[in-house]
């Protein structure tokens, strides 16, 4: 009976059927990828801590299982993969009954918003790092950190970048990215590592630690000049020094500004009465400035990062920190694992011929991240008494942001597979090796400080 | 001098311009959205609550300002607009140069983003409400509240649905949406406003609360089965007690479930020792329960929010309870800025013509929507003594509930424009009229409750 009723034209009852059946599967469809992603880096992430491993770690090594290099849950047209490749589309289509043209549709759709998920991660954990820099620490530890920074940043961008390019004729743009990924050293992890086994707030652990966080900065400004260059795509002398002028201004006038700034955020937030007073000021701040630095040809990250330390100096500091954490904790693992999920490591299968120049630039850009960061405890000057060696093994995980560099370096099609798998490896092995070496290289020194575990 | 090396073909240096031009873009625009949500909706729900208006009433508002009613800076596909309509993508093109195929393809992709991020928030929002509604609050006020949530579901929908259609010739599909969409009170909007005058404890303050859960249960079985009706096009009385049979088999069987699997939530969460050991098991848990209700045919609301109501009962609840805050502030205003960015308010200018229909239709809707939630008073039996008037009035506000009928309907394209933007305008106005009409309400009863604001 009802079906009866007089339909003025002007009332359709259904839209196109296409689009009606698209959109809700989307979204099933990163619901399961979301699944996915929490379940690969919360068992590789409590594995490696079992292990006595950095947790970051695991998280890569699920993204690594169910991605493109085992599981195929997870793949990513990036890595050449189609729809019907991914094992979560081809579940989709056995339950849902779809044409391959929506299979297809689906899974772009669900690549990018995926794929935006990610760098949304990315951009909040360089906030948060941004939020946990402070100023006044970089201070205190004075020259001895920046020059062991400095050193652990041009010795291995130095000796990667002209050894790709000499010995294994790599071209100037990816072998200067691969060079790049060779400098930054990871706070978080070699922080959690020291304080593991209580040496944080010992003479070696202030040196490592606030070289670390000065390392992370040049880092930022190295990843924006490198990933500017890969953009342009041209090795111009006046770009290059255009990039570190206004990375710098833009790292050293967003705190000079912040201190401004901090008052007007800081009476904003006591002003707001609804929900999110709080992180909303904080994530529209980190968001526009993520979009300046990305709209003056900077990364986004080096945005987020400056508004992290620019709200770091404020009163709200501890209260932002907390918020800010649960959701780091749902968005950054979607970073790690997309990272892991779209290094294709078969092309290190060394059963292969053809892989084998692959595998021999990986083990070259292992042996550089090692020494080029073991040396710079030779650089600490007038510390006699100092463990050199444990200074530069703490030097020595790459991290997170050893992964950011691997990952835009994929996203801007400036590393082939083969290198970027090289990076990847090499972030694995340096930040897999760092914990028990760290552990040796503090044996020889006499007494242990006192155990400070956080 | 760099650029004479010889280049090995395994080694591309650029991507294709397209794609990698196109995908920080994105980003791009992602980012500038989400500065724009975030600015509407702190602007909008600040101002509501100055003018002592639930905040929520705001954020929509703001959604309508930026949206496609007024200035276009977020704007959608779904309501007919091209990427030449976004004041964002203009801006953006004028800042980076694009042709017009990137332009509209970045805009596809933007809005593809946006809208998942949207339906994510929607999904935490219901899992929210879920972790703060209490079953054993439920069961303490017994059947009063059950009467007064059934006829407060039973009466406007019928009335709505059934006057739709023979007053009005709207189709039944859309009749019933939008009959529907009169049926669930805000628990939110309610229980704060009786919280904000002193009446939460009082006799009517729980009837109306134990009501609003109810009501917000049914509301959602009632959205699980008409959305449906909606995919599957047809009034099917078979599929009908399918979906009632299902939708209540699913929230019962998953809260049954939930006793043994509280356990193992706990367990696990005790278990993980990294980061977000407490918010990814419970994030999984509520985006599998999602995803599953989606592949019984089920609103995924449905699942986050059966989820929230298993992970109210274990002891977890409060460090949860914290930690699913601040990521719902940050997700769930870009749901109700784009219900309001996508509301075409135009259609209801009355100085056009051809909206006057949608115009009476709205209007017919907030009359409805008001006496079909006022009678709701005289329901309860064996309780001389009782503000009935006050209950009926404590039930109006239609709040978040109504909006995902809104937002869910436009987007499966069952409803049209008029339709959609009469059921917002009666969300608006049911939202707004409420907290002063409540107010007047309780002053009738002699003596006021002690004040007991949250």
């Amino acid at each position: 009976m009802l079906h009866d009723l007089n339909i003025p034209q002007s009332f359709p009852i259904f839209a196109t059927a296409t689009e009606a059946e698209k959109a809700p599967l989307v979204l099933t469809s990163v619901l399961l990828s979301l699944v996915i992603v929490y379940i690969a880096s919360k068992l590789g992430g409590e594995l490696s801590k079992r292990l006595d491993l950095p947790p970051v770690l695991g998280e890569l090594i699920g993204g690594v299982i169910v991605g493109t290099s085992a599981l195929n849950l997870l793949v990513f047209p990036e890595s050449g993969a189609t729809a019907s490749d991914s094992l979560l589309m081809t579940f989709l289509q056995s339950i849902s009954d779809l044409s391959p043209e929506s299979v297809t549709s689906i899974f772009a759709s669900q690549s990018e918003v995926v794929s935006v998920l990610a760098e949304l991660g990315v951009i909040i954990l360089l906030f948060e790092i941004g939020l946990e820099s402070e100023l006044r620490e970089l201070q205190s530890v004075g020259y001895q950190a920046a020059v062991v920074a400095v050193v652990g940043v041009v010795a291995p961008f130095a000796a990667g970048t002209l050894g790709l390019m000499y010995f294994f004729g790599v071209s100037a743009i990816p072998a200067i990215f691969a060079g790049a990924a060779l400098t930054a050293t990871s706070i978080g992890i070699t922080s959690k590592v020291l304080s593991e086994i209580g040496h944080l707030k010992s003479k070696e652990g202030q040196i490592i630690v606030g070289a670390a966080v000065i390392d992370d900065v040049l880092g930022i400004i190295v990843l924006a000049v490198v990933a500017s260059l890969a953009k342009t795509g041209e090795i111009d002398i006046l770009n290059v020094v255009y990039l570190i002028i206004s990375a710098t201004a833009f790292l050293l006038g967003s705190i000079l500004l912040g201190k401004f700034f901090n008052k007007s955020f800081v009476s904003i937030a006591d002003i707001l009465q609804t929900r999110g007073q709080l992180v909303i000021p904080a994530f529209t701040f980190a968001f526009l400035m993520a979009f300046l630095a990305n709209a003056i040809h900077l990364e986004a990250i080096l945005g987020a990062f400056a508004a992290g330390l620019v709200l770091d100096e404020t009163d709200k500091r501890k209260e932002l920190d907390k918020q800010v954490v649960p959701i780091a904790d749902i968005l950054v693992p979607i970073f790690f694992v997309s990272v892991g999920a779209k290094a294709d490591l078969g092309v290190l299968n060394p059963a292969v011929p053809a892989n084998r120049e692959g595998l021999i630039i990986a083990t070259f850009l292992i042996v550089v991240a090692i020494i080029g960061k073991i040396i710079t405890g030779w650089a600490v000057i007038g510390q006699p008494q100092i463990n050199r060696l444990a200074i530069g093994v703490g030097m020595i995980p790459r991290g997170e942001v050893g992964l950011v560099f691997a990952g835009i370096g994929s996203a801007s099609g400036v590393l082939d597979k083969p290198l970027e798998a090289a990076i990847i490896i090499m972030v694995i092995i340096t930040t897999f090796i760092a914990p028990p070496f760290l552990r040796l290289a503090f044996k020889q020194s006499a007494q242990p400080a006192k155990s400070s575990v956080e």
